[in-house]
């Protein structure tokens, strides 16, 4: 067994078994490793921003890490705009590199780089295998940092002559940090502000969005008759028809604020304290009204079921206490002209049962989520890093990881030609993916933003950069270049119907749905 | 004037005058600057590999900085693997990367990441500006750092609040750093090695391949009998009929070593000496017999034409002295089937005087350089770091910096795909640049690199991570879906055709070469 094989073995004894792949030369010994070492399930990306992308979207549905092969220091520099992304939605990731051989690295071939020095900023841990022998033990290593409370990133360098040399079997498992333990003083100090009266808000982020956390936050919040809210951004939220309603906090600054004026006691669980997006000249950072009161029941390297759990039980609270549900209450189907509304109401209609929706819509998609409050429960996935091109890549991850659900990509046009070739990967892989591509030919979020630093009109060399326009893109043909149907939409009939005959398709199909 | 105005004025100061700009939120005061402060050509990317990739172009084309407009750290991460490549070609860039306002780092906002950390792998010199009243002068040192010998990759990173603070007005240019005059003991040195007798190799690098210093290379060959050779990658050459021809040491480990086997003497001018691309497991990682002396004229600090001028001068020879040059001899146009040599055949005969010709053929273009040599006088690029993807962007750099000229892109299709939004901004800016798509359908290098570590015959998963294949990428769809005509070739007729309308055309052109 070499190297490379025993790192195989490793990964598959740790249940490490997705690979997101974009090698070259320095991989190819893992690449052969994977016909010697039956079980890992290798998907080819023609982009490493792809890659890392789809293992984000991976461990959001599965809650297990994938891994990555990527080649070098620049093939890693092109997976780190969705690494960043994944950190920020605090997915576990394996993230394999090869390297040169080392005794070829003081020969500064072209391909040399610091991968280190690419990999620190976006991964918790970098480590590079020192011989043979020792890649089984780092592997294990990199593993239980990705699968520790919080799922973090993990970087292992492979030298090609750790890959190809003579190596030991395959490591055991290593126990992942685990999550800590309720806080029996943030939960009186929860308590206390839940009693206190006044205006409450409860915010949910992380794990706290799914699942039975959420069904005790539903109760707790119905109990003490406060507000129950998500973070502007959330890795992924359980919602839509039988499930507990959340209000999602604006990403609009003047928004936001006004949605938290009066509010005297914020209770924060998974959640952070809310800040703006960007600073702006004459605005504050902070969203949280000054004498608000914030108190913190569980971070996210806490276990948020207990805590959850914990309080509610100091509320008196059981299983069977009443949570305020969602009705089923599709909306009617709407026509005419395209609107971000009418869009809205067709997905809320025709959102199948159990369908991910992955929503990089950005400026047109603002309203899309209180409007599919009551669509068929889903989950709902938001760009955490808002690194844009995260959501082809993520929906290509996210359907690999539940291959029976519908994937829904809600892509902004600017957004989606960042990580495009992930089109090519669906059609490879057949992944049953529907995508929107919401194509309103520019930055339109820059438009606003232009104004919001005090621009003022911009002038033409400005709007030009803010503008997708000239030659339009054909969504079309670029969906038919990778090997995707696709079809146009320029009013909101002909978009439920292409929307309709998408999720009925068993495989990618594109809507260009022209604003 | 404020911080991004001062930065503008400050750019067009120093006769850095285009900008290759992929912005979001944080770079907006800077896209607001260009309409006041006139002067800036601006062109918008979508992605921002395709904007370093543009800058490496301009820079090996007009010798001078352009700079780049990049958001935050993940927009910078998207850069690298391009910044990679023009790092070690050598060329000059001035990176703009905005930060959120200094006062909002604290918040840890969505996209709020290490940027400095993420700079500094591909950058020589890396800077946070201070204050609105510093970027000014910070600039002017970025562009100093950029426009000295050697040139350097500098990126100063810009907060929204250095952006829009009140500043002052343009700091004035500064100084770089000059090149080193010859070393006279060098110069000896080179001197005692072409009058030792034995086998001696001329290796040519960087700007000894242009201009007077590779006439005086030609000069110094032809009058000592040895061999001119070039690297096995070059930023850019000067070659084809009426100029000094050059044999480019190969790629293949086996054949560079026996191209140097029984060399007694080498001489690097703006050369380094060479290694292998990689290293394997029974193959040394340097090209060069262990009892060969090696001895440099004048590595790339140095001035290098004033050296050889001193070398050619010790050497007894003057302007007027012979130099071999290379006759004018189009090949025959060839028919039939696709065969590497046949391409290069048509490449050889269309090849149109004086055109730019970016060469990422990878593994089917290897055969290329030689059968061009007779071709109508042309540069030739090669990337330079390997990293895939470079050709598209830098035949956009280059294009906007030679208009006047006929830019060729040879492209391998896996190759393409990491930057293919490159085909808008070439529709956008209607840059004349006849791309050439070699689609083999394949990562095909990766083939013969499997076989040369050993693996012998490559399994099925393997193979499947070789293969562009199921479904093919369709270049013609993917072409128009950007807003560029195209063609498909199947034969060797149809290409030349092809090829002659691409060249006719006045604008960007494609072609896929099935193969």
């Amino acid at each position: 067994m070499n190297g490379a094989e025993s790192l195989v073995s490793t990964m598959l004894a740790s249940n490490v078994d997705v690979c997101f792949a974009n090698p070259g030369t320095s991989e190819m010994h893992f690449i052969a490793a994977l016909d010697k070492v039956q079980g890992m399930r290798c998907v080819l990306t023609l982009f490493e921003g792809v890659a890392t992308g789809a293992a984000d979207g991976y461990f959001r549905i599965r809650q297990k890490p994938a891994s990555t092969l990527l080649h070098l220091a620049p093939g890693l520099a092109n997976g780190l705009a969705n690494l960043h992304n994944a950190k920020k939605a605090g997915s576990g990731i394996v993230n394999i590199v090869g390297q040169h051989a080392s005794f070829h690295l003081q020969y500064d071939a072209p391909l040399s780089g610091d991968i280190e020095g690419v990999a620190r900023p976006m991964s918790h841990w970098v480590r590079t295998s020192e011989s043979a022998a020792m890649v089984a033990r780092d592997g294990a290593q990199a593993i239980a940092v990705a699968r520790g409370t919080p799922n973090r990133i993990a970087t292992l360098i492979l030298p090609a002559d750790a890959s190809w040399g003579a190596a030991g079997p395959a490591a055991a498992p290593e126990a992942p940090a685990a999550a800590l333990p309720p806080d029996p003083v943030a939960v009186d100090a929860v308590l206390a502000a839940l009693r206190a009266g006044g205006s409450t808000v409860i915010l949910l982020g992380g794990a706290a969005l799914r699942g039975n956390s959420l069904e005790w936050a539903g109760r707790i919040a119905a109990s003490a008759g406060c507000k129950l809210m998500c973070e502007g951004q959330n890795a992924r939220i359980e919602r839509g028809a039988g499930r507990v309603r959340l209000e999602r906090l604006s990403y609009d600054v003047a928004t936001a604020i006004a949605t938290l004026t009066g509010v005297q006691n914020l209770v924060l669980i998974g959640a952070k304290t809310p800040v703006a997006f960007f600073a702006y000249p004459d605005q504050p950072s902070l969203l949280v009204p000054p004498d608000c009161r914030v108190v913190t029941l569980a971070g996210k390297d806490q276990d948020i079921e207990a805590a959850l759990e914990a309080l509610a039980a100091e509320c008196g609270l059981s299983m069977s206490s009443p949570v305020h549900l969602e009705p089923f209450q599709p909306p009617a189907l709407p026509g005419g002209p395209v609107t971000p509304d009418g869009i809205a109401a067709v997905l809320g209609a025709l959102i199948p049962p159990h369908a991910v929706v992955v929503d990089e819509s950005i400026s047109v998609g603002r309203g899309f989520f209180p409007l599919t409050n009551t669509a068929a429960p889903h989950d709902w996935m938001n760009s955490m890093g808002a690194s844009l091109g995260y959501a082809l890549p993520v929906a290509i991850g996210a359907a690999l990881a539940a291959p029976e659900r519908k994937v829904i990509a809600l892509v902004g046009d600017g957004s989606a030609m960042y990580t495009l070739q992930s089109l090519w990967t669906m059609a490879r892989e057949r992944l049953d993916v529907t995508i929107v591509i919401l194509a309103n030919r520019s930055y339109n979020i820059l438009r606003s933003e232009l104004t919001k630093i005090g621009v003022g009109i911009p002038g033409r060399t400005a709007l030009d950069m803010l503008t997708l326009a000239d030659p339009d893109l054909d969504w079309v043909a670029l969906a038919k270049g990778h090997g995707v149907p696709a079809e146009s939409a320029h009013d909101l009939d002909e978009f439920a119907a292409q929307f309709a005959r998408g999720l009925a398709a068993d495989g990618p199909y594109l809507i260009e749905l022209v604003i």
